[in-house]
């Protein structure tokens, strides 16, 4: 056994802190594990108790005879860690600490929590908690539930890892209210040994378990996060809730690139590049949870209604087009099977509206019709229960209408009332039901995105040839001469050096060197004031475009002189010359550092689709070319990069290769944090798209 | 008493078509109307029975004895109109009509709804129906239920409107397990002769109904249901789902505008301009009723959570941000009094996360402090109920601890099982119990939407000199040539007949004219090929700008002959020759013609924002200076007119004016059916803003 099958599986427990006194956690977990009939021994521990229970109470876990494999810890804090040396001791090879008044209030909890990962380490134990709601395992060679809840787990499909322990007896309720069944629940608490990682790996070959869900707060580590939920997710689905959407971005970005990630983008890039399904609510959770685990995943985004009443069609109609699902036209000769099965019915479409009055042979004789059209990958039943019609037979005759259907089926049996023995006889027969038709809708988009996901091609990263010793060594002069930033013709030499193209670029102190740089360039140019004081330079007026010649060279290098603030001592006036670069699209290239995830590749068109549309692409680093292909085909603005308005595509291949050549820069140099690339002209011509501008920020070490 | 108070304030009433054979709907509604104790006379009718549900029944309403108020009508459809014939002669003045196969079902039902109605009319009777659920009236004076739902409807202060009958028991049933309580209910089904619109005008006055909720699929008379709901509005909250939002759009619009409106912006519009707050589902419909019909409107849009679980609190605060709402700091003095109230918590701050185990008094006693604090308009309560506590004592505690309150107060009980008692107590106690925090989040911030539609300031239309005359000739010579459109050179003069400034425009047939033209609009000008079969000029090729002297303009003239597809027999080349605009920012105004509400003006700005973001707004005509002001600063677009990136700000009042000109145009001419004014730029100079091209759709009479 591995040291989580001795929490989830162990062969005998022993409850520390189990108490006598009704309403007491300690009282709730051993009731929990008893009546929940667990299938090994139980033993309470308590030294002011001798029976607790009905069962035999030792005063410490020392005094228990028989060997124990996993300890549940309620004691109040002050006594956890002394008890969880005693179950070293005694080869205890688990602990799960509800206990709590430990990291998560600060203080001396902090110390204590310190101490006693120190305690489990020591031992070679494994430890869930402290501070949490307890675990449970429906499997009936086990039938362990150590959670202080009342709600007794179904047992099911669905493995699930809780970072609230306050949430854990709420989802509980809820997930036996939908009738969900679990394989395993595990509420982690403060993750102080266990992690979330930890149980994913578990459970990654555990037959039990088809699918995973979660409710986090934070990553504990996010690269172990991401290489474990990749192997995963293709096999079991993953469907996660992270709440703290909007506690992110407090710390002040000091790039464009960093500013744009403020909200939580790194997660949804993380989550989305391995194939992890963020929902925005623990409803839609369930609603997901309960779809994927009772029916298959459909192969497409084809919808079939049938219904027995136009209004709530009609929302479902809206709901599923909204969010991008297709109301498929029937197959040829479906349209024939249905008038012939439905006789007496006038036009049908999908969706399809039955007659008022409908029962169960209309829905019988419309399924089985519709369960052989090839135009659809799901069907979405409603049924509006009449007083007039049975309820019992509408559910069986649906069950005989899809028999042997392969395609995704969901029901919405709206109105039923609680308590409806129809719903809970379909629930039985694994066809999920919802009281609302836009609650199926959201459960059909939503695992259309978990198979999209499936089905995308696996994508590669590329190696390309580089000169990480120039790099290197315009870093190092940097951090020599303590430089937060490398700007300017250093920042576009590191470019150059991964072979990410740039506009030609001279400095000139004087007018005259300023039209030879211009001459050298090639006309038209662009002329920028040089000085580090100045930052967004074109705000301040501090760039003249399309100079033509000579004089307009120097007409400018002279009047953007006088727009500059005084000069510090021992700075000296100068321009900087660049080619001008025409008739392109500006785009921005970015990276910013997640304190969480590391480094985040940004994509973006320039100027207002940036800065107030916010129509930017972000993705976890290294990129490969699916990556890249998604970041760019994904904006909303995509369509300007591909010819708008008769203007000329844009050369589509070097932008995709610099996106990728700078994710091995960022791969390659740790100690750069944030980089803007603002703009990347990208032109239609081959060899015309070149980066005119680029800052490094500087880890500083 | 009005027509519509003999059908929900009857003191006699007949169903016709009673049945003995349950599960009928002849027999339900005579059951229902009994077991709801009715407070007047009734009279069962059916030729083939003696007695119903032990009262005496007539073979004809004309052999009941005493007078007939209002008939509830279930007989088969075919004799539907001898049955409401008879009731006209017995001199009954309301009618339920239950029966389908009316319009609904085309062919012979729309003969016989037709002569259904002339009867109606005949008799001065006013008639619910054909293909209805049925109506209900809670007041206890009446107490009437006369729908075949197994639903008993809660007295409350909600009137609902479903125009679907299917939805009719589905929502009666859901209401009931909210605990919402209805005033009265109406299925209207075909609305034959009562509509949504006489509803809502009985209601205005109706002291028992506080709220008013609409499912809606269509609009009888918009224009007409404008107007009341504008009246309603201020005084009693109108939510509404309206579906059939993706139906719309299957009419190829012969305009951009009227392409843009394809997806329904004009319920948006017009729902939105008289306050009805429109809900994307039955569930949010619910949601909202309960907060709005317990709970004030809060002043403002600052929350305060108060949460026993950390998890729960972040889910609230996410949806909650997510959503615009805002979580305000605590004002001076809370921190120290909920210190002093909650002795031994940690640093306070909003959303409040009280300790683990939190019980009644710890609610109680953060509630009386936050109650009182001014930087909040509503608080919103998170109890998960660990097995430990108490909930009834939580329950109460909440009510201590917001006793005097005069914010608004939701809350959310996650996970406390179906039919908590501590949730039915609240409840009862006018506070609304969600289940979901996100259910919390989006109903605050809906009704925050209706708060900020009673805090705009009303709006004003304005009226212009115009040159009314001078549009109808060019109109009247465009319908004389039978032409479809208005363009060019007459479009504009159209445009500065109501003051609209335009580009000087002039038309050329060939290279010296061309040159005198380009003199007369001052150099730079724009030069375009002007014929009828190019519209879309610039993907053509067709327009050469920036023309800076003679010479440019002859050679201009020239290169775009040769670009020309050949031109028709009688056709001479020509081109447009106009001043230049620049420095401005494009944009869109136009208005299309909705089939339901009649003209929508637009606004957007020019280009990929119109086209590829559809950044645009509707609103419909006539629009009031507070119309025009939302219409642009609505846009996601707006700092673009703002000074974006140091460039300066349009000139707004001109753009304001030719919008408020164009309504008034729109409001003269019913003649014209659709208008692009593309583009529109507006520049920063007064006097520089000016519409460069125009469109005018001629609607064919």
């Amino acid at each position: 056994m591995k040291g989580l099958e001795y929490i989830f599986r162990p062969k005998s427990v022993a409850v520390i802190g189990a108490s006598t006194h009704k309403g007491t956690i300690g009282h709730e977990i051993l009731h929990n594990i008893i009546i929940n009939e667990f299938n090994g021994k139980v033993f309470p521990v308590n030294p002011k108790a001798t029976v607790i229970h009905s069962i035999k109470c030792y005063s410490t876990i020392l005094d228990v005879p028989d060997s124990v494999d996993m300890a549940v810890i309620v004691v109040p804090r002050e006594f956890v860690c002394d008890v969880a040396e005693q179950c070293g001791q005694k080869g205890v090879k688990g602990l799960v600490v509800i206990s709590a008044g430990f990291k998560e209030v600060g203080g001396a909890g902090i110390k204590l929590e310190d101490n006693l990962v120190d305690i489990v380490h020591k031992y070679n134990m494994r430890m869930i908690g402290p501070n949490c709601f307890g675990i449970v395992n429906t499997e009936p060679e086990i039938s362990l539930n150590c959670t202080f809840g009342k709600t007794k787990a179904l047992p099911g499909k669905v493995g699930f890892i809780s970072q609230s322990g306050g949430l854990g007896e709420a989802i509980m309720n809820h997930a036996q209210e939908l009738g969900l069944g679990f394989s395993m629940v595990a509420s982690i608490g403060n993750k102080a040994d266990v992690s979330t990682n930890d149980i994913l790996e578990f459970w990654e070959d555990d037959p039990q378990t088809d699918i995973i869900l979660l409710y986090l707060e934070n990553f504990g580590n996010p690269r172990h996060f991401t290489r474990i939920a990749r192997e995963i997710s293709p096999n079991k689905p993953i469907v996660a809730v992270k709440s703290g959407r909007t506690r992110q971005g407090a710390a002040a970005a000091s790039s464009h690139t960093g500013a744009l990630a403020e909200l939580d983008v790194g997660v949804d890039a993380l989550l989305d590049q391995c194939g992890v399904l963020r929902v925005s609510s623990i409803e839609e959770l369930f609603d997901v949870a309960a779809a994927m685990s009772n029916q298959p995943i459909p192969k497409g985004n084809r919808v079939a209604i049938v219904s027995n009443a136009g209004g709530p069609a009609l929302l479902a109609t809206d709901a599923l087009v909204g969010l991008g699902m297709n109301l498929a036209p029937y197959a040829g000769g479906t349209k024939a099977r249905l008038k012939k099965a439905l006789s007496g019915i006038g036009d049908v479409h999908n969706p399809l509206d039955l007659v008022a009055g409908a029962g169960g042979e209309h829905f019988k004789s419309a399924l089985s019709v519709i369960k052989d059209d090839r135009n659809f990958d799901s069907i979405f039943i409603i049924f509006v229960p009449p007083v007039t019609i049975n309820q019992m037979e509408v559910a069986q005759s649906i069950l005989d209408g899809i028999k042997g259907c392969k395609k995704t089926v969901l029901v919405c049996f709206m109105g039923a009332g609680e308590g409806s023995e129809a719903i809970a006889y379909l629930k039985k027969h694994h066809l999920p039901v919802y009281i609302f038709p836009e609650a199926v809708a959201k459960t059909l988009s939503q695992i259309d995105i978990y198979r999209r996901w499936l089905e995308r091609p696996k994508g590669h990263p590329r190696i390309f040839k580089s000169d990480k010793k120039k790099v290197q060594e315009i870093l190092n002069q940097a951090v020599a001469k303590r430089e937060k930033a490398v700007v300017g013709k250093e920042a576009l030499e590191i470019l150059e050096a991964y072979g990410i193209p740039t506009a030609k670029y001279h400095i000139a102190f004087d007018e005259n060197k300023a039209v030879q740089a211009a001459e050298e360039a090639g006309y038209p140019v662009v002329l920028k004031v040089n000085s580090p004081q100045i930052l967004h330079k074109t705000e301040f007026g501090a760039v003249m475009v399309d100079l033509r010649n000579g004089k307009e060279v120097k007409a400018a290098f002279n009047s953007l002189r006088k727009k500059l603030p005084p000069l510090k001592i021992n700075e000296k006036y100068s321009v900087v010359i660049q080619e001008m670069v025409t008739g392109g699209v500006e785009t921005v290239i970015g990276m910013t550092t997640d304190p969480s995830f590391g480094p985040l590749i940004m994509f973006g068109l320039g100027g207002i689709y940036v800065e107030i549309l916010k129509d930017v692409a972000f993705r976890i680093n290294p990129l490969s070319d699916i990556d890249v292909d998604e970041m760019i085909g994904g904006l909303k603005s995509y369509p300007l990069l591909t010819g708008y308005r008769g203007s000329e595509p844009i050369d589509m291949t070097v932008l995709k290769e610099s996106l990728l050549r700078l994710s091995q820069l960022v791969g390659d140099f740790d100690q750069i944090s944030e980089i803007d690339i603002n703009p990347f002209i990208a032109c239609h011509a081959k060899g015309k798209s070149k980066a005119v501008d680029a800052r490094f920020i500087i880890r500083q070490s």
